[in-house]
C-alpha cells in the first residue's frame, strides 16, 4: 500500500472505499479514464503508481484490466512487475490472453506462479499449452507440484478430473459433530473454502453429505449419520464431461459434489463457484456455434487468428451458397423470361432461413437443458412441423397477395398471371416453412444421436435445406405454372 | 414408501440404489420407458404405483417428468394426488408449465403449497400470473405469508429483491466464533442452508463476511473481526438487475452475497445455487434473441402461442426481405439482360449475412461478459473491420475467379465479360464483408448505448445491411460495368 505515492491523473480519497472511486463505470466495467491512467503509469515505468491504482482491485478485475491494455503495455507491465504477474491474476485471465502472457513471462516465472495455485487453477493456466511447453514449465516446478499437476493434466480437458480439487473434508458416519469440529481446528491441509462434509463408508465411498450450516446448527454430541443427507446422493465420476457436471449442479441446486474414481472411491471435490463460469461458457459455446464461430476464440486473438478461424466457417457457407445458386441456375431460362422471379425468390428463401433458425435455436437450447429428450421428441417434432405449416399458411396469404398485386401493378403481366404468381409464392412459402420447421428440429436431434454436438454445424445444414427447397420449389413451380401461360 | 405395491412394468430391485434403476438414460434424462410406465400408472388411476415409481426422484426430476407427460395426463395426475402437486415440485417447474398447473390446482391449493416455500421460491411460482390471479391466491394464504409475498412481488421482476431470501445470519464484528456457534445452535429461524456469516456494523451495514469453513477451522475464542473478509466486500442493492447479480457471482467467484436497501442496511441474501440456473437463463435469452425467438417461450407452450410468438419476428424479417427485393427490383433491367446476375447475387448476400452474424455473435457475447467495454470498443471495431476486409479479399479472389470461369464456361459471354463479372463479384464481396463486420459490431454497441438489449433485434438490422449492401453493390456495379460492354 503506497499511500504516499503521488498520482496526478486520478483523484483518490484518503480512505478509499472498497468499491468505486472512479475505477468502475455504472455497468461495473472499468472506466476508460482509469484504464488510461494505468497505461500512463505503465508507460512512465512507475511501479508505485501502478500499485497505487490497482491495489484495491480484485484479481479478476486486474485480469480484465490487462485484457483492456494494448499488447505493448501488457509486456511493459510484466517487465515492470519483475517479469511476472501475480499467480491469482494469472488464474483469472482469459484463455486467449494466457498464451501470450506465458510466453512473455518465460517458463521459470510461470512455474513459480503456478506452484502457488490450487491444482484446478494451475491446470487451467497450463492446459492450452502444447505438451513440450508444459513439460518445460513443469521442469522448473518442485517435484510434488510437478506430480500433482501431471496427474491433473492427465485427465481429459473439460472432464470432472480437471475441474476437481484434491482437497476436501471427509468423515465416517459414526463421528460426532464435536469430533469433526475439533478435527477441523487441528488440520492444516483443509481446502481454503468448502461447504459440505462428505460422509464416506469404510471403502471411502461417499454415502452422504452434511452442509456446514447443518453442522453448525447441531449440538456437539450429534452423530453425523443422523444429520447427513443421503437420499439422492449425487457423485460425479472423474471422467464425466463438464457439461454434464454443470447440468447436475443446475438440476439439483448443488453447492459441491464428490468426485469418485472407477471403484467409486472419493478422490476429489467440485465446488459451485467453478461451475458458474462454466455454465456461461458452455452456453456461450452453443451460441457461438450457432453463429458460425469457433468456441475458443476471443477478442484478444490476433487479427490473423480471427481471420483464419472465421474463414473456415465462411468457406463452408460459400459451398452451400454455391449449391443454392446452382439450383437457381437450373431455372435461368424462366428467370430470363420473368425477371420478377429473381426479385421474389430471395424472400421465400429468407423466410425459410429465419423460420428454420428459430426452430433450431429453441431446439439446441432445449437439448442443452435436457427439456427435449427421447420421451417427448416425436411430440415436439410434430409440434414444430405444425408451427411451420401454420406460419407458412399465414405468410403464404400475406406474401402471395403482395406478390400478385405488385406484379400486376408493375405491368409485368395480366391479372391471370398475377394470380398464378401469387399462388406460386404462397405454395413455395408453405412448403419452405414446413421444411424449415422439420429441418430445424430433425437436424440437431440427428446430430446429437450420432454423437455430434447439435449446436455445431446444424445451422449450415438447416439454411442449406431452406435455401435449396425455397429456390427449387419457387422457381420450379413458377417454371411449370407460369411459363406455358406466359408463352 | 409403498414397497408392497405390485408394479408390473418396471423391475425394481429390493433395495433401490440412490440413482438409476432404469429411470435415467445415460444422458441423465428420464427414459421413455419410465415416462410411459408413469403415464400408465396415472391412466390406471393407481396412486400407489405412481408413488412407488417416483418416491426416489428429486423434486426437480419430478418436475421434468411432469413436463414430459401429455396434458391430459398432467391433469389426471393432479386429480390423483388430491388436487395439488407437492410445493417443492411446483418450485422446480418450467415457467411455461406453471401457469396451466396453477389453473388446474385452483387458488386454495396453490396458496397452501406456496405457504410451504421460501419467499424467493414462492415469488417465482406466482410472478408470471396477472395481478388479479395473484390477489385471489394470496387471499387464501395466512396473513403473514401474504404480507411477505406481497413485499417480494413488489420488487421488480428479475431484480435482486425477487431473488433474495429474507433469512440470513448476521453477526457484529466483536463476537467470537464460540458465541456465534452457540447462537446458531439456539436459533430456530436460521435459513435452511447458508454458506457465510455476514458481519454488520451497528447500523446493520455489511462490513465483511466469514465463510462457514473459516468459522469451523477457528478456535472458539477467535474474534470475528480478525477472521472476516472485508477487502473487496461486495453488496447488492435490492434494485440491481439479476443479470448484474449473475455477473458479480461469476466475476468474483461468490458463494452468497448480502442484499442491502437504500440506506445500505442488510435486508436479505442471494445464494449461488439460485444463480447457476439464472446464468444459463440469461445466456439463453441472448441466444434465443439472436435466433429471433422471444425469451419466455418453451417447448410446452401451445402451438397457437408458439405460432403467434414466432410470427411477429418473421413479420419483421418479411419487411427487411421485401426491402432487399426492392433493391433487386431497381436492377431488373440488368438481370433481364444477364441472368447470371440472379444466380450469383444470393452468394454475395449470403456471405455478408454469415460474416455479419459471426461478428454479431462474438460481440453480443463479449458485451454480456463485459469483455467489450468503453475502454476497448474503438480497438475492437477497427479489428472487426480489418477481419471483414481481409476475409472479403480472400473470398473476393476465390469467388471472383469461380464466377469468371463459370460465366465463361457457360458460354454466356466472352473472356472480357467473364473477367469483368469476376471483378464485380470480387469488389461486391469485399465491400459487403467489410460492411458486415462493421454492422456486426456497431449495431449491438449502438443498441446497448441507447439502453436497449443488444441481443434483441441486432440480427435483423445486420442482415438488412448485408442484404441491401450485397445486392446493391453487386447489381449496381454489374449494371455500370457489364451492361455497356454487353450491349
Amino acid at each position: 500500500m503506497s499511500e504516499n505515492t503521488p498520482i496526478d491523473e486520478v483523484a483518490r480519497p484518503d480512505a478509499p472505499p472498497p468499491e468505486g472511486d472512479g475505477q468502475f463505470a455504472e455497468d461495473q466495467t472499468l472506466t476508460p479514464e482509469f484504464v488510461r491512467s494505468v497505461s500512463d503509469a505503465i508507460e512512465a515505468e512507475d511501479a508505485d503508481a501502478f500499485e497505487g491504482l490497482t491495489n484495491e482491485l480484485h484479481p479478476a478485475d486486474v485480469a480484465d484490466l490487462i485484457g483492456l491494455l494494448h499488447e505493448e503495455d501488457r509486456e511493459a507491465l510484466i517487465a515492470l512487475l519483475g517479469g511476472a504477474l501475480p499467480a491469482e491474476v494469472l488464474a483469472e485471465l482469459d484463455e486467449d490472453l494466457l498464451e501470450h502472457i506465458i510466453e512473455v513471462m518465460g517458463p521459470a516465472k510461470v512455474a513459480e506462479a503456478v506452484a502457488e495455485l490450487d491444482t484446478d487453477d494451475a491446470a487451467f493456466v497450463l492446459e492450452d499449452l502444447d505438451e513440450e511447453k508444459q513439460a518445460e514449465i513443469l521442469s522448473y516446478a518442485p517435484i510434488e507440484d510437478r506430480l500433482a499437476l501431471r496427474a491433473a493434466l492427465d485427465f481429459e480437458e473439460e472432464s470432472a478430473g480437471r475441474l476437481m480439487q484434491r482437497e476436501f473434508f471427509a468423515s465416517p458416519a459414526f463421528w460426532t459433530v464435536g469430533q469433526i469440529i475439533d478435527r477441523m481446528r487441528g488440520t492444516e491441509e483443509l481446502p481454503d473454502t468448502f461447504y459440505e462434509v462428505f460422509v464416506v463408508d469404510p471403502a471411502f465411498k461417499p454415502v452422504g453429505s452434511v452442509p456446514l450450516s447443518t453442522l453448525l446448527k447441531s449440538p456437539r454430541e450429534t452423530v453425523i449419520e443422523t444429520i447427513m443427507i443421503s437420499r439422492n446422493m449425487r457423485t460425479v465420476p472423474v471422467t464425466m464431461d463438464q457439461e454434464e457436471v454443470a447440468y447436475l449442479f443446475e438440476q439439483y441446486n448443488l453447492i459441491s459434489v464428490p468426485v469418485v474414481d472407477d471403484a467409486e472411491r472419493l478422490i476429489g471435490m467440485i465446488t459451485v463457484d467453478d461451475v458458474v463460469e462454466m455454465v456461461r461458457e458452455e452456453t456461450h459455446e452453443d451460441m457461438l456455434a450457432l453463429g458460425g464461430v469457433e468456441a475458443d476464440t476471443g477478442l484478444n486473438d490476433t487479427v490473423f487468428e480471427t481471420v483464419r478461424s472465421r474463414f473456415s466457417w465462411l468457406a463452408v457457407n460459400l459451398v452451400t451458397a454455391i449449391l443454392a445458386s446452382l439450383v437457381i441456375a437450373l431455372f435461368d431460362g424462366a428467370i430470363g423470361q420473368i425477371v420478377a422471379l429473381a426479385v421474389l425468390m430471395p424472400i421465400v428463401a429468407s423466410m425459410g432461413g429465419n423460420a428454420g433458425t428459430q426452430t433450431l435455436t429453441v431446439v439446441v437450447r432445449s437439448l442443452a437443458t435436457k427439456d427435449l429428450t427421447a420421451s417427448n421428441a416425436t411430440r415436439i417434432v410434430l409440434r414444430e412441423a405444425l408451427v411451420g405449416l401454420l406460419n407458412g399458411v399465414l405468410f403464404a396469404i400475406i406474401m402471395g397477395a403482395l406478390a400478385g398485386v405488385w406484379y400486376f401493378a408493375s405491368g409485368w403481366g395480366g391479372q391471370d398471371d398475377a394470380m398464378r404468381l401469387g399462388l406460386v409464392v404462397g405454395v413455395a412459402m408453405v412448403v419452405n416453412l414446413l421444411c424449415a420447421g422439420l429441418a430445424g428440429i430433425l437436424v440437431p436431434i440427428s446430430l446429437q444421436r450420432a454423437g455430434a454436438d447439435p449446436a455445431v454445424s446444424s445451422a449450415v445444414f438447416v439454411t442449406t435445406v431452406t435455401d435449396v427447397v425455397g429456390f427449387f420449389v419457387f422457381l420450379g413451380l413458377a417454371a411449370a405454372v407460369l411459363l406455358p401461360a406466359a408463352s
